[in-house]
């Protein structure tokens, strides 16, 4: 519990109408998208970065844990306020976006617009943000930097820290510090920006981000490769790329996975299929999208596809791309609790990997329904845990997810591609780390916040 | 100088072979780039990363300064032994290219490769690195990634950063890390290659890099637009870029350096234009091409174009880009001390740099030839000193000099786009940033290296 004094303090600083305690206001703020609750003291909502600084300030002085918070829509706790204290959340005052810059091909946001909200408006310009993690409807931007959240076009296009040039942050200290420039190439100091990135809101808070823009291309097209197996199917994906096809995306389903769509929507995926590929091509030109379609036509077809079908219309665009969108709420047929993470590996891995996951729900009697962005060896893999209220259940759930984990590792890979540590990972740090490591991380976390007050227990730290 | 104990100690982990304190060897590696001379008190070569671990634990137990070497090509003293101590080379026994996954688009190469030994390598099966620096047939990966190298394809494909997936280092106490993953994702733990990159040897010693590449395009073509003023050629850039059209390289040479190269080389480049921009496209179908050239012809003309030739083969477009490679050793004629800069601005504000930049000419009463990277940004601007020799006249160059910095920063532009801070940009970190940024700058530095034994000096820290 929080000293009133504090809450005096912390009111003066951001208003009585952005101080709360009240059991609404914390309830609203003690869960994210891992379904834990841990209730916070107080929510703030500071209305300038120099609220911000005031705030990081005063609870530095005193030694009050903050959080900082988006749209707590992440998938590992790191938005949760898991030692109580104060959220420090962005939504109500850090949503502008300040500057769309047409001649540069730049943007300035404050960190609480949500990603789609700013997709749509440079589309508007003739201009292209292309991160799209799942939940871009409601998301961050900065929760997507503090994450570096990928998404589906990332096969192509790569993920958030390839699109921020700058940033203005402000230390546990309170100091208010600029990091990197509004050009493409700055290489003036160290590099702050990249270790803000992904630090999972444990080094300062984001209050300003400058994004790299791209021009939005003319043409996309959609296809779908039917595969009676999966290692077929992830044989299709990585000898595609490396025949020199960069398509904007490469997601896969596997047949739980086909099968749970349909039973719920009934869209006529190929139900006794081993897997499907949806893919996607984009370019400027009209011949470069045959091109591509038709080169990956060719690989998919060498590689075991027995169906190949380009979507001839918007229509069969989007029933395409609805079954890998609505894939993660439909599995959920599959059981009541559903450990999810999402395992990177090297894209030629990929065959061995889903052999092995296959393998572990065999020996923990699990469906583990896989998912995901195969373009980059990204696969989201649920264990679908049907009595979680068993606790025996639950452990066999969570020792099947830690030899996931380990078989990641081992096949060159990491324990998460996209969705971060947080707390829901931390307990597998030692799977991918050395104590080396993790003390160089600790050193990190030390300088930026010596007195520990930022996000403290996330990552593993 | 260093005790003879040390040196003894040196000699153990590395052999008689790898040590050296004699002067031919000293006077080796005093220098680089910048012509500024330092000597170390020995050399030292290690065989493998093991032998580096070894040395750094040494050194960091009793305080010896290392000054980690690539190939000394640096334009700002980052390998300078400014303090003496230990200059550590990583030339000779860590010039292995160790592996090209073609599978996965992959390569892990050791520091000391050569960056075009290792392009003709991957381009030989079908692969791209498209990292350019100048330096490229003698500078080596790891002094490109401790700079954080650009170079001419940046416009397009990015710089260094953008292709460091993974690298091992050894901490000053020792201590061998990892950092990052065979991915093209990860998001586990800080980003410690984000933060190595740019460093300048001042952090940890890179033993190992696993870097990404691209599919090679199979076509590109060249093509050069002659302009009557400087403005009308930097206005022609931004525009065409900010249309959507992204050359792989953007490149210009003011009036000064197209009479320089002229008058050395007699390529027929037009003397009394104001500016040429020099640019390339690639792609994989002709029409791509065909269609890029085309629009960028349509942009150039728009903005003053007086002239555009597209290069018809590959001995035109070998003569275009040998007027561009040559320029830096061209503008030599107008003085023998050149005080050599690479700062950046936002695209759009290159119109009022290069105005800028003649009204300091004329201030000063220096020539100042400028040529360079204009896709993105990055400008070479070269402060002709005639008599070095005369203190006050070289004061003046340098007051010029910090001058310009002060422009580009006003200009929301950076120090350096490509070269680093090192020595030489050191006493101008005050004009970029501030205390508060200072002070975080040393607290990283001393998280990894709290006895600051690793290349210390640099970088005004």
């Amino acid at each position: 519990m929080l000293e009133s004094t504090h809450i005096q303090a912390l009111t003066q600083i951001v208003g009585k109408d952005n101080c709360h305690t009240d059991k609404a206001h914390l309830l609203a703020y003690c869960y994210d998208a891992t379904r834990e609750r841990y209730e916070p003291d107080a929510i703030v909502y500071p209305r300038d970065e120099a609220e911000v600084s005031a705030i990081l300030r005063y609870c530095n002085t005193h030694k009050i844990t903050i959080v900082p918070r988006g749209a707590g829509s992440g998938f590992t706790g790191g938005a949760l306020p898991s030692s109580g204290g104060v959220v420090l959340s962005l939504e109500k005052h850090f949503n502008a976006i300040l500057e769309i810059d047409e001649k540069n091909l730049i943007a300035r946001v404050q960190p609480g617009v949500v990603n789609k909200i700013f997709q749509n408006e440079v589309e508007k310009r003739g201009l292209f943000y292309p991160p799209d993690p799942a939940s871009q409807d409601y998301s961050t931007l900065g929760g997507n930097v503090s994450e570096n959240a990928g998404g589906m076009r990332a096969a192509k296009y790569g993920i958030t820290k390839d699109y921020v040039l700058a940033l203005r942050a402000v230390l546990p200290n309170g100091d208010i510090i600029r990091a990197g420039k509004k050009t493409i190439k700055d290489v003036a100091g160290y590099n702050i920006a990249g270790i803000l990135i992904a630090s999972e809101g444990t080094l300062a808070v984001i209050t300003e981000l400058t994004l790299k823009l791209i021009p939005k291309p003319k043409h996309k097209r959609s296809a779908m490769g039917v595969f009676a197996s999966i290692e077929d199917a992830m044989n299709a994906v990585y000898r595609s790329m490396a025949s020199g096809i960069t398509p904007v995306a490469m997601e896969f389903l596997d047949q739980l996975s086909i099968q749970a769509v349909e039973e719920r929507f009934h869209k006529g995926l190929p139900k006794d299929a081993g897997a499907i590929l949806i893919t996607q091509v984009d370019g400027d030109l009209p011949e470069v999208l045959e091109s591509d379609l038709s080169l990956l036509q060719a690989r998919f077809m060498e590689n075991g596809c027995t169906k190949f079908v380009v979507a001839k219309d918007s229509k069969e665009e989007e029933d395409l791309w609805f079954a890998r969108r609505n894939v993660s709420q439909s599995i959920t047929i599959y059981g009541k609790k559903k450990l999810n993470e999402d395992i990177t590996v090297p894209r030629s891995r990929l065959p061995e990997l889903l052999t092995r996951i296959q393998e572990m729900s065999e020996k923990y009697g699990f469906k583990i329904p896989c998912f995901g962005h195969t373009g980059d060896g990204n696969v989201h893999t649920n264990v679908m845990v049907p009595n979680p209220e068993d606790k025996d259940e639950l452990a066999r759930g969570y020792a099947c997810i830690e030899e996931i984990f380990a078989i990641a590792v081992e096949l060159e890979g990491t324990l998460s591609g996209e969705h971060g540590i947080g707390l829901s990972k931390a307990p597998f740090m030692h799977l991918a780390f050395t104590q080396e490591e993790m003390n160089l991380f600790k050193a990190i976390k030390r300088a930026f916040d010596p007195n520990n007050i930022l996000n403290p227990g996330k990552m593993g730290l």
